[in-house]
Order: C-alpha cells, then sequence, then structure tokens
C-alpha cells in the first residue's frame, strides 16, 4: 500500500519563528518511533512548512502507518506542543490531496466508482494489478476518525471480488433427513388453501387475508412451538418493537446491504409537521376528489426513518445496547410473534410461501459461546421432533453459511466440525407439487443460527465479569409452515396427524360468499 | 345555489346546419322537463352555439338541477342524437366558467381556499351570508362525474363550522361507575415500571421493549379476553393486515381526515426500483461512513403508497370486499392482535400510556342491525366483568360520538335512547397519581363501538336476501390495560386480586444490568 497525503492543519493564529524548530523535532522523532516500531515499509514526512494560519505537511508512506491515522495521532501532539508554549490552537484539518495505491487480488471486470473517491483508477505493474484512489479531500474529520479510509481501501476489494464470484453461494450441505413420508396431495397449496377460503389475496402486492379457519392453525402451531420447544427449554415470550429506525440497522450491519440482496425493506417516512394546517389542503383535496395527491403528499414527508421489522431480532438488541447483562440473567431466552415482518418481494404475485407481509416466530438466546451452542443444539433437536413427530411432515435439515454470517463472522467461530459453531441449520420441507423429490426444489420452513459475537459486539453490550457473549436465532413463518403442511397432507383433516390434531378444538368453518 | 356554467363540447366533427334545429329541440325540452319536475326554481340553457368541432353551451340554474348534472345528462342525449342521425361523434367536455353561488350558514372566521376551485370569495346580501366559488375549468371530467362538485359545496360550509366550533367536541355521559376501589400506589405507573426493568425506552420516539415480564401480563390478559369475552360468545381469531394502502383508507374515509385530528398515521414507501445497481452506491457510502445518506435515499424512494395500521379494522374489510356474505356465515365474530398498530404522536415524549407503537386488542363484529347491537351490548357486558371483576380496577363507562361517527354516521342510526344503538362506549379507569377521583383525567383503556353501515357501505359488502349490514368494533391496548391496573395495583403481586393471577403461572425476573 503506497499513500501519498498533503494536509492542511488551520490553527488560531500564525505560529512565532522559534516554534518551528519544536515542530521539525516533533515531525522528525514522530517519523523515527514509527520507523522502528515497524519491521519494514516507510515511513516519511516529505516536506512541511506554515504561513499565516497554516500549517501544510505532506506525508508519504509505504506500507506503514496510513497517512490519516499519522494526522490523527500529530494533531494530538501538536495541539499540546503549541497550545501549552505558544498558545496557538488547533482548529482542524482538511485534506490537500490523498492518493492510495493498492494492490488488487483481482482485476476488476468493469470500473466502478465509489462515494468519498474523487477519481478511482486500475493499473498494471509487473504482473500485479493495483487500484490508486483520490481521495475526496472534502471528506468529514469524523469519518476519517471513524473508520471511513478503511473502509474504502476494503470496499474496492470486495466489490471486485463480487463482480468475479456474484454475491457468494451459500454453501448446502444435508446434515439430516426425516425420510420418506406419505403425502396427500401434488397440487399447488397456495391454490388448494384460495380455494377453500382459507386465505385470500388483499389488493396490496403479496399481502394475504389469513382468515379464522387458518389462523386457527397458526395459533396451533404457535402452541406446539411453546410446548415443545419454549417450554421445557425456559424461554420467554417477549414483544420486540416492529419499527427500526436506522441506528438498529447500522449497528445490525442490515444498512449496508441494502437492496444488495439479503435485505429489501420497507421504509418508513414521518410527516415533517403534524399540524393539521399543514395537511388541510391534502385532506380537502382527498374528501373532495376520493383520489390521494401522491406527489404533494411526498413533499409533506421525511426522508425514510427507517423501515418495518425485516427480520425481529435486530430490534431486539436496543434492549441491551450498552449495557453489562447480570451473569445471572444469563443466559437470555426469548421469544416474540407480536407482530409481522415484512420483505419487499419485487416481480410478480407470488404464493403463500413468498409474501411481502409474513407472520414470523423469532427464537432468541445469548450467553456466553458454550451457553449459546448448546441451546441452539437443544432448539435444533426439538424443531426436529416438531416437523418429524408432530407434524408428520417430510424435512430435511441442510448446513448452509447465509450472506450475513460470512459478512461478519470471524472466521474462527466458522462451523468446520461435526457441530454447529458458528453458522446456520435451515430446515426444508418436500414439496410434492414442485416434482421428484431428487430434482425439485424444498421450502425453507424454518432456520436456527449461531451467530457468535456479531449482536453484542454491533450493539456494544457486555456480560459481567467480562464473559464472552454470543447469540443465536432462528425463525420460521406460518405461512411457510402451512404451506408446506398443506402441500404434503392437503387441506383434509382425516391425513392430518394425531399429533396436530390433538392442538385444534374446532376448525372454523370458512365464511360463505354468495 | 345559484349557478353560471359555460361549458364546452368537443365533437368528433363540425354539425351539418340541417342539426341545428334538432338540438334547440333537445334543449328546450330538457329545460321543459327539468322545470316541470321540480316545484321551484329556475333552471335555463341561456345561450348555445357551435363551431368547427365545438358546440358551446351556457347554463343558468337557481335552486335547481345543478349544471353539471344536466352537462353529464345532455352528454347522453347529444351523443344519441348527434350519432346515429350525423355520425357526428361526442368526445368530452371541459368546463369554460362555472361559478356557484351558495349561501351559508355562518360567515367565515378568515377566508381559505379549496382544491379545484380558482377563487373563493365571501359576501352579504340582505343580512344573509354567500360563498361564490369559480370552479377550476381543468377539473377532470371523472371527477365531476363522481361527485367532485357536490364535495366541493359541502367542504365550503365545512370547513366554515370547523372555524367556528373547532373539531366537535366528543358528547361524553357516564353510563356505568365500577364505585371506588382500594389503589395500592398513588406513583406515575411509567416510572414504576421502568424502574422495575418491566418496560425501556428504545432510541425511537414513544416506542417501547415489552420484556418478558411485561409480555407476561400482556399474555395473562389476552387469555383472560379469550376466557371471558371470545370463547363464551363464539368470536375466532384472525390475522389482520398490518400494511394498509390507500384504497383502505379511501374506503374508510380515514384518509379524508389526514393529520386533521383523529387520524395520524405512520406512511410507507416502497423502493422505485429493487435492482442492486440501483442502490450500490447507497449501499456503498453507508458501508464506508457508516452513515445514511437520507436525500440521496428519499430520491429512491415512492411517494407514500399507504402506511402502517392505525386502527386494525380497516383493512379486514378488504376480506369481504365487493362480496356477498351468505346468510348461514353471519354474524361475522373475529378478533385480531396479530401485530402493532401505530400513531405519529406529536410533541415530546410521552409515558406509557400514550405511544407510537401499541399492541391492541381488535373486537370486530358483522350482522343484521339486531346481530350487531345484541353482540355489541353482550362485548360490553363481558368488558364490565373483566375490568371490574377480573382486575378489580376502578373504571367506568362513558358514552361518546368519536369524530369518525359524527361524519359518516347517518343520524337515523344515531344513539337517542338508553341502548347502545349508533356510537361508542369508552371504559376509562381512575388514576390515581392524577390526582382526585373528581377532578382528574382517567385514562380512556377500552372503547366498543356500533358503526351501523358505514362500513359495509364503504367496502361495498352485501348480505344474502339483502339483509341490512351494520358492523361493531372495540379496540384496547395492552399498554393502556398494563398502565391503568399498575396505577391503581402498584407492581406487588400480593395487591392483585386472585382472578387475574390465576392467568400467571411464573412472572419472569427482570434481566439485571450492570
Amino acid at each position: 500500500m503506497k499513500y501519498y497525503l498533503e494536509v492542511q492543519f488551520t490553527l488560531s493564529g500564525p505560529l512565532p519563528d522559534e516554534s518551528k524548530e519544536e515542530i521539525e523535532e516533533l515531525l522528525k522523532l514522530f517519523a523515527e518511533k514509527t520507523q522502528e516500531s515497524r519491521d519494514k515499509g516507510e515511513f516519511e514526512f516529505t516536506q512541511w512548512n506554515t504561513k499565516d494560519n497554516k500549517l501544510d505537511i505532506t506525508i508519504s508512506s509505504i506500507d506503514s502507518l496510513t497517512p490519516h491515522v499519522a494526522v490523527l495521532r500529530l494533531r494530538k501532539q501538536l495541539a499540546a506542543t503549541l497550545g501549552k508554549k505558544y498558545r496557538v490552537g488547533l482548529r482542524g484539518f482538511n485534506f490537500v490531496k490523498y492518493t492510495i495505491e493498492t494492490e488488487l487480488e483481482d482485476k476488476p471486470v468493469k470500473e466502478f466508482s465509489l462515494p468519498l473517491v474523487n477519481k478511482l483508477e486500475f493499473f498494471e505493474k509487473e504482473g500485479k494489478n493495483y487500484a490508486k484512489l483520490d481521495i475526496d479531500p472534502e471528506i468529514e474529520e469524523d469519518f476519517v476518525e471513524k473508520g471511513a479510509i478503511e473502509r474504502i481501501v476494503r470496499r474496492v476489494g470486495e466489490k471486485i471480488s463480487k463482480q468475479h464470484y456474484g454475491a457468494k453461494s451459500e454453501h448446502h450441505q444435508i446434515s439430516w433427513y426425516s425420510g420418506e413420508k406419505k403425502h396427500f396431495t401434488d397440487e399447488n397449496p397456495t391454490q388448494l388453501m384460495q380455494k377453500a377460503n382459507w386465505i385470500q389475496r388483499t389488493n396490496y402486492r403479496n399481502q394475504w387475508i389469513l382468515t379464522p379457519t387458518l389462523t386457527t392453525l397458526a395459533e396451533a402451531l404457535k402452541q406446539i412451538m411453546v410446548d415443545y420447544v419454549y417450554e421445557p427449554l425456559g424461554f420467554n415470550q417477549m414483544m420486540i418493537p416492529k419499527l427500526v429506525d436506522w441506528s438498529i440497522w447500522l449497528r445490525s450491519e442490515h444498512a449496508e446491504g441494502i437492496y444488495q440482496g439479503g435485505f429489501e425493506p420497507y421504509f418508513v417516512v414521518q410527516p415533517n409537521s403534524a399540524d393539521p394546517e399543514y395537511f388541510e389542503e391534502i385532506a380537502d383535496y382527498i374528501t373532495i376528489t376520493k383520489t390521494i395527491p401522491s406527489e404533494k403528499l411526498a413533499e409533506k414527508v421525511s426522508a425514510p426513518i427507517g423501515g418495518l421489522s425485516y427480520a425481529q431480532c435486530p430490534p431486539f438488541w436496543s434492549w441491551l445496547q450498552g449495557k453489562t447483562v447480570a451473569k445471572e440473567s444469563l443466559p437470555i431466552k426469548v421469544y416474540d410473534w407480536s407482530g409481522p415482518t415484512y420483505r419487499y418481494e419485487s416481480g410478480s404475485a407470488y404464493g403463500f410461501e413468498r409474501v411481502d407481509e409474513l407472520h414470523r416466530i423469532e427464537t432468541l438466546f445469548i450467553g456466553s459461546p458454550e451457553q449459546t451452542k448448546e441451546i441452539g443444539m437443544q432448539v435444533k433437536d426439538k424443531l426436529r421432533v416438531i416437523f418429524e413427530e408432530v407434524l408428520d411432515l417430510e424435512v430435511r435439515e441442510a448446513k448452509v453459511t447465509p450472506w450475513w454470517l460470512q459478512q461478519s463472522a470471524h472466521e474462527d467461530e466458522m462451523d468446520s466440525a461435526e457441530d454447529l459453531v458458528v453458522g446456520t441449520i435451515d430446515y426444508e420441507a418436500y414439496m410434492p407439487y414442485r416434482g421428484k423429490r431428487e430434482e425439485s426444489e424444498w421450502l425453507e420452513i424454518q432456520n436456527i443460527s449461531i451467530i457468535g459475537q456479531k449482536y453484542p459486539k454491533g450493539f456494544s453490550v457486555k456480560a459481567e465479569g467480562n464473559i464472552e457473549l454470543w447469540s443465536g436465532c432462528g425463525g420460521g413463518s406460518f405461512e411457510r409452515f402451512l404451506t408446506a403442511f398443506v402441500s404434503q397432507k392437503g387441506l383434509d383433516k382425516n391425513n392430518w396427524s394425531e399429533k396436530f390434531l390433538k392442538y385444534i378444538d374446532k376448525l372454523p368453518e370458512p365464511v360463505k360468499f354468495h
């Protein structure tokens, strides 16, 4: 890595001549110490001068301390030296020119640009590939302090890698199979349920009415989850917030992947003002025309403040954020089904297994690595009992590594052995209407993941006595559970398992229409 | 009401001279018939002429048929006459000038404007007040067809009346009181629950973490509702959609009152495109800077497509919309708690009784007027048992008429006698920390309303055999139930009623923080 930085410090006034020797000395010492503390690389203040209330310094560095980090450290040292002795304050700094050359693993497939980078060039030298970045001199000091330069450089490599390999494909390995089960239909389950008036599309994209008939089945499944998983394992129910502001998605790192595959949120906006007068014209217009003046309305609302709950887990963490959990309260085990989650499914209309508004049960646990792993295994085993024994479904378990784990898990935490360490297990159900077992796509109906330190770190959660904190979670939607179930067992209760029927007192008659 | 309209019809070609007598005749007959069918008023085609492919007609009307309705009828008659005989088609019409003078009950407090009205003047004549409206000639034909002119005129009176009297004050009459009950605290319940770690504010405005401890109490209340109301009265649970598009709020008439007091929704927006490339720059920016580029993001999202569920009931109706319900399926009785509802509470931070994200139980019933009234009374009685006997709360019932009923209920349906006909009953709880019973504000914790034909009409729902359809509904939030409960009974289980405690197996210990 080769860096060249021209930085200008702004001072509260001109520097007296007698200070110059001192600055010369300070820079010399700084460069020497930097050089000493590293085995290799070169670090140099190539020149400096001061005029009026400005102090200009040029830094060049090869495989050594990055110049912007040097600037941050220098700022402190200069402020101390100049302030005490000469009563000259340091106002701040700005970059005049900052270029970075970094070696690349791969040549880019096509050129691209990056925020806060004015120019991004690619070149080859001696068979190696390089990128040369001109950092935008307008970059804010606080961005530099918070690591933006490092992330810019890393992003170059990530984007090239994505150009070559696309989004990393999920690693997928079957780890268990229930064996063949009897199925009673090979029809499309969405159509079956629609014809029976169990579900009905609304006017809105991929949203459904869950009638009392279907809701009764969903409630039965909830109770099964309670009796088989949550009660025996000591989980408590809680109601996790469902409107998620950006501060949450920044900490959970969802925001970084916005609409990049894997995070497709609906956004929420607020009125710019809640004053009735501010909306009076719009109210008048709607009353008179019975239509919505979309453009005028759009002018009266904010930029997105966040969005609708996408997975239940991130907003849970605002509870523990910045806190130190008492040892006696660990492990924390909760589940939530207090409201729908949303994902924007682009393209045409889908079946009941792929909806924009979905009703998930979230299972969430936090503790030491050992506690977390143990609970994860227990939940996994209980889920197996529910799917195979209670519902009598043909399902399989698959070990996968989803994008959000690949993105942030540390390699040493990743699953390598037999047991789930950090990683995900998906439950997938056979869908007879889609064709043969071997060739057709099975439906993912539930996952259970051990996520390691990602969330506790992202939300700055600690535990008493410096216990390392891990978390795990799992989710499954009623929509998918029931699509899979109906796909194999159909609508006729006579073909349903005894253990499931025990949870259904009475299936409400669908409302009839003429 | 005095009208003057100059309208211009556009024809597919010029009219032959021989047609003119026929048009003259048609207009004469039209005016005569109009005059005959009315006791009073004057209706006149003051002049007409045709040139090229235009046909201009001037209409004046005093307390008679409105000119725009005349135009709509005339259009048909002219099209029939001219089309058949002269092969001249009628393309459409536009207003050249349309003025309306209407008498007012009150003088406006201050001038105002209205959409689709170019000029709105107020004047006095012989001691009476009038408004003179110049309708915007650009008004769309379909708006005219769908009654926009009538609603413009009505809106003038409504706005003046609101200027004088404000939003109509709720009629409020205590109809029952539990009598004094023992209370065990006079502290602020929000603060009590916060200090005990039962609830915790999130970083987002008026949003709370409902911990396992609090959720256990909420679940107990749910089960009490099931055992005391829903099971005995034959209600079925269902999961009503929670993302509400404009078509719903237009039919429920919520949209007309947008931010006018009583309907303060959060809005939802979609991405303009779900293509990863479309969002790549934003994803890069967030990854590098760890901040959200709000303005850039705002450019990439749609106008509001609707919003978050405000009351649960409106989106329920998309299930029945346009359908004819079989007699055997009536009455329909459902309840819903499948997700939070939202209201934008402007101003500063509030307590747990006034939140932006709230968890309501909705009770909804539909049937003949008799069925609806009967169920309403039954639910009311059961709720009384829950609040007074099970929870041992000091509560009262108050008959009120909320804005959305005043707005649209027919007068002949309105409550006048002892029984609830069309109207609302609120349950209000005494809050000791707010002061004396007589002087302090009680907390509304639940309502039950009979709404008459409003929703079935708004959503075009019919019943077999032309049975008149009414609906009723009621809602209450866990947040308010528990705020009221803790306000009177405090946090110590020893002071809670036996009947409530029966529903709490074990209250989870709050998580402890260091």
